[in-house]
């Protein structure tokens, strides 16, 4: 069966500038692919231009008339634009006619909506944001980013299941190790959170390593890191701060004379490799987890190459049947997880929503 | 008149084997600096050699006899190694011998001992941790960096009146910018503590930059970035973490065939300036701030380069006359801070100390 991605045209900063020719692109490279495209009908039409009939077997066009704005209050998207492209492109997942959904679109409206329209699944209670970054050894999938400010206890162990079977899905590792992101100061081992999250990892069948510290993540230590959204957001920044100073810097000194500029032509096939494997656009891409249905959320200022890479990563995750795996093993080990009622999980749902 | 260094020659993880040899070559670098070395007198008989007479009119050693473990709880350190190197060199800072202390021990107990010896300044509650780091434009103070796990809006301001005093007295700039560190993501921004605690900046007389998130650090939006301890200490080593990350990509890039190895020999010179601009130890040395005296750590696996960097970091912010800056705002600007009495204050440094 061919893999299908229904696609949130209109999102992003660039909008269908950059949108529209990544599906073109990315059509091009899978042929077991099938795109549908949701935003304004004409647009779409005018941007496309002859690839339209090129893939007419493998693109579908589905007409929206809203568009959800980037600093819009999700609150007002979920209530107000029912008829977004962003909503739509939702829906799709939903109705079992496509297997992922891609936005570059408000993350808080995407979180929002997504979790009123698939819910969240069996045994999560909150989902959280998801990453795969790089590192010395390999990939490191670093999750909660940004969706939970506060995370108990129990949502980090979520955090921890819903990250081991992503990076099992898509590394193949049998048993990928899970770390908690703690501070190594000697005087005060972190919060009482962390210090209970620990007690239920432990108590887990998962491949949990122990506490790690923020040099870990990009030190391969483990291969999954959980965190509160918090924490999380600020790593994740910091970097790409750190990445951009160092390359600023990098750029700097071989630019700073003529001997510089010369050394860097002569250097250019070294530097491009450290270049291209720093490259976030390839790290585009991040997934909503915990919802009956496959979100990604690329960068909201993606070019066209980024905005493509967020493409590959919701098909690898569909191809790897990450979904599957967590369902499975949610359903095998309900001993880990609260057995909350449904009553007051779409209670606490509510809350959420009305906190936005 | 002389600037007095004290310095807990028996700290860190190489000792006297890294912190003797760095006194000495400061010695040599500044004519005007006088140092207090505190630790087991034969050991550094033994280590300094003939630069006891050349330096003996500004070289002093004071024998102690304990010395504190890198690992030992706070507690028992403070409880019960009364005469160790540690203790006796901060004790020389609370007598008026020396201008501060400089240890690359223990973290958890050089700021339990610092605190019930030197106890904090008037106004304020908690001291923090302060480290200067490097950016695109010039250079930022992060704090706290971990003395605290979780800080109320008015110690976030606190850090934020120190972070200036510090940036104004080292940088020489007027009215340095503080930015709250928070996450950018749109659905929440951020915890209700940061949402008071920008009121609170908000109303101060600082130059309040508004909210930051993790890139700006490295960028050099601020002078200061405030935030709690436990998310500062996660930026810190993920900042870290990344330069190694990037260091390693360099070197494996620049050594995976003979043809990119003489890459990297005629652009060694390029590539060395951006190892010099990167090098930590040139940033070693954080400042315990908000102490009655100035306490600097530094790391605990400093070489004799970095332990050098932290000595001229004490020196550097001596001679800038930080803590008169510091005590001078403090004593100007009443109205900003909480009018504890000395009881409640003294009943939450006992209560933090029992904490440990």
């Amino acid at each position: 069966m061919a893999i299908v991605l229904a696609v949130d045209i209109m999102s992003g900063d660039h909008g269908v500038n950059v949108t529209v020719p990544a599906c073109v692109a990315f059509l091009q490279k899978n042929p077991d692919v099938k795109l549908i495209l949701i935003g304004d009908r004409d647009t779409i039409y005018k941007y496309i231009g002859n690839s339209l009939s090129k893939y007419s077997d493998r693109l579908e066009v589905v007409h929206s008339t809203q568009v959800v704005d980037m600093d819009e209050a999700p609150q007002l998207a979920m209530r107000n634009k029912k008829d977004s492209s962003m909503r739509i492109a939702i829906n799709q997942v939903k109705d079992g006619k496509a297997h992922a959904i891609i936005s570059a679109g408000n993350t808080g409206a995407l979180m929002a909506i997504a979790r009123y329209v698939l819910r969240t699944m069996k045994g999560i209670d909150r989902p959280a944001i998801a990453k795969l970054l790089p590192t010395i050894k390999g990939e490191v999938c670093v999750l909660d980013l940004g969706a939970n400010v506060e995370s108990s206890p129990e949502h980090l162990l979520q955090f921890g299941i819903m990250g081991t079977q992503l990076m099992k899905a898509v590394t193949h590792k049998p048993s990928p190790s899970v770390g908690i992101l703690n501070i190594g100061s000697e005087e005060i081992k972190g919060h009482e959170g962390i210090k209970k999250a620990t007690e239920l990892f432990k108590k887990s069948n998962l491949n949990f390593y122990g506490n790690v510290e923020g040099d870990d993540i990009n030190k391969g230590t483990v291969d999954v890191v959980v965190c509160d959204g918090f924490t999380g957001n600020v790593a994740l920044k910091t970097i790409e701060g750190v990445a951009k100073m160092i390359s600023f810097f990098l750029k700097e000194e071989f630019t700073n004379s003529t001997l510089s500029k010369l050394m860097a032509v002569i250097s250019y096939p070294v530097l491009n490799r450290v270049k291209q494997r720093l490259d976030p656009r390839k790290y585009n891409g991040a997934v909503l987890l915990g919802l009956n249905g496959l979100v990604i959320k690329s960068h909201g200022g993606a070019d066209e190459i980024a905005f493509y890479y967020a493409l590959e990563q919701a098909y690898h995750e569909v191809n790897a049947g990450v979904l599957n795996l967590l369902e499975g093993f949610l359903n095998q080990h309900k001993e880990l997880l609260d057995d909350k009622d449904d009553s007051k999980k779409e209670l606490a749902e509510f809350k959420y929503l009305n906190m936005l």
